[in-house]
């Protein structure tokens, strides 16, 4: 089961070509992973700012098939799945009604923020991914 | 009747200080501005890229009286007032549960976009004036 | 004797009326500040991230007399001022070849992020205000 | 011959978490692009706002290596590579002193923006591609 968003496309997001700024796309797939952990009762304050575990991106792309406008109503499907015992990555995909706009990937790797070396997931990022993994 | 925004604090809306980066504030109220423009019936793409009427900001200023953390439900209450034939001021409040956190203004002049004279305000923005205004 | 910093205007600052985002000019006069801090011998990472002295922005403001466009070279020119011994305000004017494009304001509160009460300027801080106030 | 960009980290591409946010790298690197068509002696107004051309991006992706932090003093190494006679890739290596931070990748379709279908690149794109490829 994906987890679904729904975002209206905000005069912020787009850029003097009248469209969604390329990079605000990515800001807007992390506003969907956001909204999924905090559905799955994770604390964002604590979670972002947590000094024992961070979890970076360490790579995200986007391909876009369709520009998006100010206004524009979409609807970001999410599903995540893990790729180790300290690494996922997450699947985006951004519609309109029935249209896809773009696709997008981010990949986050769990870690110590002080030493940067990595450690296991948590057990609520392992319970996360149950929930909305396929 | 002012018109209330609903608005969680994204991990984007915040910088290495741990809370909103101050001109992020303002770009809230601006997406409540949009949703309250939106529940009028007014088409944000039309609207924003008009090729004949364009109402830019002037003057913007916002007080802080709180920090706001990622992950924090905040409620935007905004009430327009008209200034003149051509021009207007919204007022927001952005409050998280009973407590005022911050509150800003932005005033907005009416104008054509190419010669960059002043023009009297559409009908529709008289009816979002009406509706929204004390 | 201000300090004068150069910035171009960016695809990114603009929306699709074409022209800066509003609160994008406020970003724009934060990066002066920065620059000035940076300048003035103050390393902008243990700066801004200082566990024990915060430096939060309380009110800020920003006035409009002409567009600016992608590509723009400007001028912003910072002058700060000290308005108690542990608050200060900084003026900026956003200028393109001899004209005004923008105006603003922002006002700064030395606090203990922690507990989030006032305290004193540090010496780094009266030196800065020494160095480019009026 | 690649195009060099200096850029210092400001605060306001930092997050909660006191490093740069990930789609903000990629801001990084469009403004390197940006750089390096001013460079070559184009109008960025004129470009991006263009009624005739527009060469939105179709993909991008970033990878990250270190993290990045406020007031750091990066070199973006960009160097283009035409892929047909309607589309062209971008290569972006973030560096700070000797070090690889991140490494992204945009490419771009030249399109007519009304009817977006594909249409030639200009002789002045050409000729940025040209001087800055490999």
């Amino acid at each position: 089961m994906p987890f679904i968003y729904q975002r209206t496309v905000r005069f912020q997001d787009t850029d003097a070509a009248g469209v969604v700024y390329f990079a605000n796309a990515l800001a807007m797939c992390h506003e969907a992973y956001e909204e999924s952990l905090a559905t799955s009762g994770i604390n964002l304050k604590l979670f972002f700012s947590n000094p024992n575990v961070a979890i970076p991106i360490v790579h995200a792309s986007v391909d876009f098939f369709r520009p998006m406008f100010c206004g524009d109503k979409v609807s970001i499907h999410l599903s995540p799945c893990q790729l180790g015992n300290d690494n996922f990555e997450i699947n985006y995909i951004i519609m309109s009604a029935d249209k896809r706009l773009a696709k997008a990937i981010t990949r986050h790797v769990c870690i110590n923020p002080v030493s940067r070396s990595r450690q296991e997931l948590s057990n609520e990022m392992m319970l996360w991914l149950q929930q909305w993994g396929s």
